[in-house]
């Protein structure tokens, strides 16, 4: 969660949402979230992370505005980490880093979890780049446009 | 680029994918690859990152099979890296953290790089969560179905 102020001010919003979540910890954390972990103790047995670092990270999530902190849905004594909007929009990073990890990560057969969905089991489809028309782009029909100081 | 077994070996491309390329350099690696950088020193000059970290991301990526190194394009002694076919399918992560970091990471007016069609120079489009018939869906509208042992 150190900011590493040369890459943050670039101009680059990659850089920067790296700076904010690109840790590797973090993004399972969130990838948790989605599925419907909400405490601690849910976090720590589902990823098998160090007390001290699962609390420093939910903290500098919370701080940055990804998680917020609340009492339990269910009434008990519990505080609860939900996802706040801001945390909600990542979605698309992990669906993106899931339909990676499906393509080039799994040999021939080997099993894996799919994200489906739930009203009718069936597989989401794959994320496609765009044009502003709707019409299906390739990389390298896109350019990055860079500003002055960046 | 150490593996961490434990998650490796859950299930979920999710994890898999991030214990990959869930580097905060390796990811900014990526990033100016797309952006048409192929050689070893002009990934230094734009990252300022330090020669040995550079190197040992480099190698990573290119024992993963996201990098291949060849021959300069111009004919010249140098070598560069490409990005092989599953390098680029790394480029919707990329998008996905850009438009994250767009939407959320940015003051009001604070000037940023946008991503365009190189042709009409206009804007790509938002990436968007789909059914298998093209419907929109919510992330609240999925469910990872998990394997027996993940």
């Amino acid at each position: 969660m150190v900011k590493r102020t040369s890459v943050w001010d670039t101009g680059c919003p990659v850089a920067r949402a790296l700076d904010v979540i690109g840790d590797w910890w973090s993004l399972l954390i969130i990838r948790d979230a989605f599925d419907g972990i909400r405490r601690f103790t849910e976090f720590q047995n589902s990823l098998g992370i160090a007390k001290g670092m699962l609390a420093a990270r939910l903290k500098g999530l919370t701080e940055q505005g990804i998680f917020e902190l609340g009492p339990a849905s269910d009434g008990s004594a519990y505080r609860e980490y939900s996802l706040t909007e801001k945390g909600r929009g990542l979605f698309l990073i992990i669906v993106a880093l899931r339909q990676w990890g499906e393509d080039y990560l799994y040999a021939p057969g080997e099993l894996h979890s799919v994200l489906v969905e739930r009203s009718s089991g069936s597989l989401v489809g794959r994320l496609e780049l765009r044009g502003g028309h709707g019409h299906p782009l390739d990389w390298r029909q896109t350019e990055v446009r860079k500003i002055a100081n960046a």
